[in-house]
């Protein structure tokens, strides 16, 4: 299986190469899924009319035209919206056909109207689309707190209802549609063979702030047409999940509505039988760890990406503790904004994490991406000889790799990581008379 | 005893009322302790020549006429400086007489050597007071990974030791010779009776990054002419710091080089077996909350000082979850920068907590300093009606208080804490061609 630690643990520290041939269209390239997105003002009522000029759409539908295999993983977050209580139940079972999203409004915190709210968008939308509300899906993100404007949205789904096709520019919209404060449209296709048949996965994402552990505020819906067992579907994601979603950070907040649904329809024609031997695991990791990065990328101000590799921990978690806890650090992550090697900070943070070091074997490094060659600034406890500038200049590039070897044990993990600007401060300290700074 | 917890559970949000006499002299105001502090270049090798024209003063010494009982606390970052390495040995000891201290250089991440070189510095020290090595304890802080430049520390102490004395502008110039990014001192005395002597406490403390759990790059210096056993100062001092610099965070970030230490030396008369039923207790915890929260007022680039208490946690130790992860989320402390009620981010920061929370009877509620009036934006799971001007005439002041009610169990903790600003990641983004940046 593709196995992204273990191609790390040979010290190849360049990223993953492209082993899937990627295709246009994200969730629409897979047989058998239409979708549709439209604009009906969920975040400012009352302003908008329905129009869609030169306004964001902010509800989308996205329905297979055969009952698919679902899967899904959500927050773990106590504090979970009403559509994460909804979805988590439905995904629970073995198929669903449709999912209905809207931004602009979380839809968490908003306490019994919540549900009742939540579970009657599901019922909108398996009406307009002719199907069963339990095998409907509902994902919401947005400003927490606020009751759903479901007038609103009643008439966003009946608007979207019509345009439901399968189509790459109805794809990026819907990719469009579910965007926060991303700057940029998160989507990705490929295609790999099973036996004879051409199989395809496709998927879109949308975060920006509140990105953290159990995945973080951000949605991911992935689309195939492979045949699966709804119940290897759901052990499919929940791998697929741990080895992305859950290895980025931006700021630290993990979210009340994070959720990534799967939905595998079969109209690839492979037979179930061989999905365990084949690429499908490989495949939906790589369509993950995609659609994971360009999160961090597009982490709301951030400047810089920073592959960071915590090993010889004494296990893995520990390892993980030791990576979130220096990639959390805001003294860390100001430096890596600035540019700045300050590899003392790194030594600091991962001396307060809860694993077990020993700062007298301890090493701290530095690469660029894909680099073999690590520059340490810190070697089995001493600084080395290496001037700060030559670290600077691997540092003050957007995107460097940070290793750190606690040589301790075999534990390791990478984490995909940003750095904490200005910009991210201004951006979330929040204009209070715009009520729309209420994010969540 | 004086417990901030037990005047907060009866709702007297307001800050406490100073008990206790208020007198100048900070760490020289107890009989007997003198100190001085100097200029010897620590920081910019080589630029200075020992002149004090114009230059903060880098290296202070404070010693005790007479042995004193010793206690300190430490960082519990295990990755800790030397000078803490010594220290914290001859804390545990039964007496001492001085502490020699520098800013500009944590001798942290220094390998074997900051190891000989801060023995080394204690040995200086010593020699120059005509006290034993061991009854002299050190305490380092600034830059990270860099070694500690012994000729001008020699040179600073040969100075310094001439000019020790007894004197309010001497312990002026250590307040200021401990600070590194701190913009201000932080200096406290005070006096009260036990029997019919009266005793006397002061303080010093320099803290403003790194701010977080057990203390923080903070260094503080308790003096007191009271007669107490060492082992009693030794309990004394951990409750005190258990409730001023352990409840407090700018960053969530714990240094390497964190130190707390009482000096007691008996000077003022009285009898130890008076020291239990005095107001001792209570006035060394006022004199270290009123530190700790000049650390938070004075936190890096901060422009507002919450006092967050969370309640109705099953315990103690889950109140006290809950409330570092409000105030260490990225996203709330943005909010409060902006003097945002954003009261969804402080529910979404609860629920990843590890505290058992139950989302449907919670409260979130905020007021002005001192006062009893709260105005609750959340009340048992729901959004109240609270227009979010108000709230945010509450939130856009430099002080107020926020209170979030878990309703599950008696469970207490008050947190100071500080918002994240844009001014705190310019200052700590630094400039790599100024390696004053790489503090520690």
């Amino acid at each position: 299986m593709y196995e992204p630690d273990a191609r790390f643990s040979r010290d190849r520290w360049s990223d993953l190469k492209n082993p899937f041939r990627k295709i246009p269209g994200s969730i629409c390239a897979p047989r058998g899924f239409k979708c549709a997105a439209v604009f009906c003002d969920i975040k400012k009522l009352g302003t908008g009319k329905g129009s869609e000029k030169g306004q964001k759409r902010d509800l989308a539908l996205i329905a297979s035209d055969v009952p698919a295999a679902v899967a899904g993983m959500f927050t773990t977050n106590q504090v979970c919206a009403a559509p994460v209580k909804i979805s988590r139940q439905r995904a629970s079972k073995e198929f669903a056909r449709a999912i209905v999203i809207n931004s602009g409004n979380a839809n968490a915190c908003t306490g019994r109207r919540g549900l009742t709210d939540a579970r009657r968008i599901t019922q909108l939308a398996a009406k307009a689309l002719s199907i069963k509300e339990n095998e409907a899906l509902v994902c919401s993100t947005g400003r927490i707190g606020v009751p759903m404007p479901m007038k609103n949205i009643e008439r966003g789904i009946r608007m979207c209802a019509p345009r439901i096709a399968r189509s790459t520019s109805n794809a990026r919209q819907v990719a469009e549609a579910i965007m926060t404060t991303d700057t940029c449209r998160k989507e990705i296709a490929v295609e790999f063979k099973i036996g004879r048949s051409t199989i395809r996965i496709g998927g879109i994402c949308k975060g920006a702030g509140m990105i953290q552990p159990g995945m973080a505020t951000m949605l991911g819906f992935i689309t195939t047409d492979a045949a699966i067992e709804p119940g290897a579907l759901k052990r499919a994601l929940k791998i697929a999940v741990g080895q992305s979603f859950n290895r980025i950070t931006v700021d630290g907040d993990m979210s009340t509505n994070d959720s990534v649904i799967a939905l595998a329809n079969g109209l690839g024609g492979n037979s179930k039988a061989e999905i365990r031997r084949s690429q499908f695991q490989n495949a939906l990791n790589f369509v993950c760890l995609e659609l994971a990065k360009m999160i961090v990328r597009d982490g709301e101000g951030t400047s810089r990406f920073v592959r960071l590799r915590v090993r010889g921990a004494r296990n893995d978690r520990e390892a993980e503790a030791a990576a979130r806890s220096i990639a959390n650090s805001s003294l860390v992550r100001t430096s890596w904004c600035g540019g700045d090697p300050n590899w003392g900070r790194v030594l600091c943070a991962l001396g307060y994490s809860s694993a077990d070091v020993d700062e007298t074997i301890v090493d701290v490094g530095y690469a660029q991406p894909g680099s073999r060659k690590i520059l340490f600034a810190f070697r089995r406890g001493r600084p080395t000889n290496v001037a700060l500038k030559t670290l600077a200049k691997i540092t003050s590039a957007p995107d460097f790799d940070l290793l750190v070897d606690l040589h301790r044990g075999p534990g390791e993990f990478v984490l995909y990581a940003a750095d904490l600007t200005e910009n991210y401060v201004a951006f979330n300290k929040g204009d209070i008379t715009d009520p729309a700074a209420l994010g969540g």
